[in-house]
């Protein structure tokens, strides 16, 4: 599991959602049904304008995750509504975030092969942010739980979680690879921290994780999908 | 610091909340404010029970933690009023939660020099569930982040769950002792381990947090409060 089968990279560390499954696409349909119930009381750009502020703002306290999103969307309701939101609407709001933490785990395409493959030659690592619970949920029921040699559950991605992951999980970041579908978050951090920086892009990004790619470091790549990894590695 | 100043523990683990510093005071106080919030719609206990009664409900799905906490506030607060809570007591609940999310922290008497004491001699874990980011933030500003080997914030406290963190950080559960205030989680589940198990009762149990002290087991212990904890170390 931890052979080495180039001189690089030692380790890989797998962002989670939409890097190995969905879940960008549940929040946009939380905010439809968001935008539906307070459709009498805002427009529908502006209520996501205010949605995206409270999201901003509670980062700090909340952190990542589908809790904090849900206690953002019932803040911006009564906001937007000056204290006149009636509780039912109040009451769907948390129902659609109870459904938001049972859905079920859509593996993307090339995700379980690419981590299989890769499993077989290298430590393969999960790395990824939001409520503890809810992470650990998915990766038992992606059924890929098996195939990393350790889950990290974190708080933030900076420069210093990786360093301190690759450090304790392997040979540090220089000879550590992440890959995920959030420059700010998967990828930039850590090119920082000396390691390798894979994007995979996905369709839908949510606000707060864009940033623009470190298109000329020598340490970025962009991928299409999962499924071209492997090949990706070898001619690192 | 991993160096074991008897030959039968090596490791020592802490809990957090209510066993290094106040807690569950906070949720008290919220739960006041709560009732006091609710004091026209609902009677004291009723409003207590059907709380508590959402909080065991929802505990599968949010976990341990404030954002969870208020979640199932709010969903009290729209139940027991048959859809009428104004959205300004919804607001004032958020608001309550945001302050949990920020109080200061208030140390327990004889952590630091209790942990400070025991760090020189055996490798010191903390343990603890809740919120990721509440919980880093609390450990940061207790000032007794630097003391510990690891900090282990987990979803949930089983036997299997300090099996595996005793392996990892150190020779297993049958030479480590877990200390804290809930029987339930910090004591029972780490002598089914193969651990030693250190109840140090706080005035405050959330109600969820109760259970019988296993009074007859050999592994078990109980103290007044963390000063002792050292004598009773060098005595097992």
């Amino acid at each position: 599991m931890t052979r080495a089968s180039t001189g690089k990279v030692t380790t890989i560390g797998f962002d989670a959602d939409d890097t190995l499954w969905h879940n960008e696409q549940f929040f946009r349909i939380t905010q439809d049904r968001f935008a539906d119930l307070l459709a009498d009381y805002a427009e529908r750009p502006h209520l996501e304008d205010r949605l995206l502020a409270a999201e901003r703002r509670n980062l700090g306290q909340y952190g990542f995750g589908i809790k904090g999103f849900v206690l953002s969307m019932i803040e911006t309701a009564i906001e937007v509504t000056d204290d006149r939101v009636p509780a039912r609407v109040i009451r769907e709001l948390i129902e659609a975030g109870q459904d938001m933490l049972s859905h079920p785990i859509d593996l993307l395409p090339h995700a379980e092969e690419t981590v299989t493959a890769l499993a077989a030659d290298y430590r393969v690592l999960l790395i990824t942010k939001g409520d503890l619970l809810d992470q650990e949920r998915k990766l038992a029921q992606s059924g890929l739980g098996e195939l990393f040699d350790g889950v990290e559950i974190v708080s933030d991605k900076t420069p210093k979680v990786y360093a301190d992951i690759f450090a304790r999980h392997g040979e540090g970041a220089g000879a550590a690879l992440m890959v995920g579908n959030s420059l700010r978050s998967d990828v930039i951090p850590v090119i920082e921290a000396g390691g390798w920086g894979v994007y995979v892009p996905h369709g839908l990004t949510w606000e707060l994780e864009k940033a623009d790619p470190p298109t000329l470091n020598p340490r970025y790549r962009e991928l299409a999908d999962l499924g071209e990894l492997p090949g990706a590695i070898q001619a690192l």
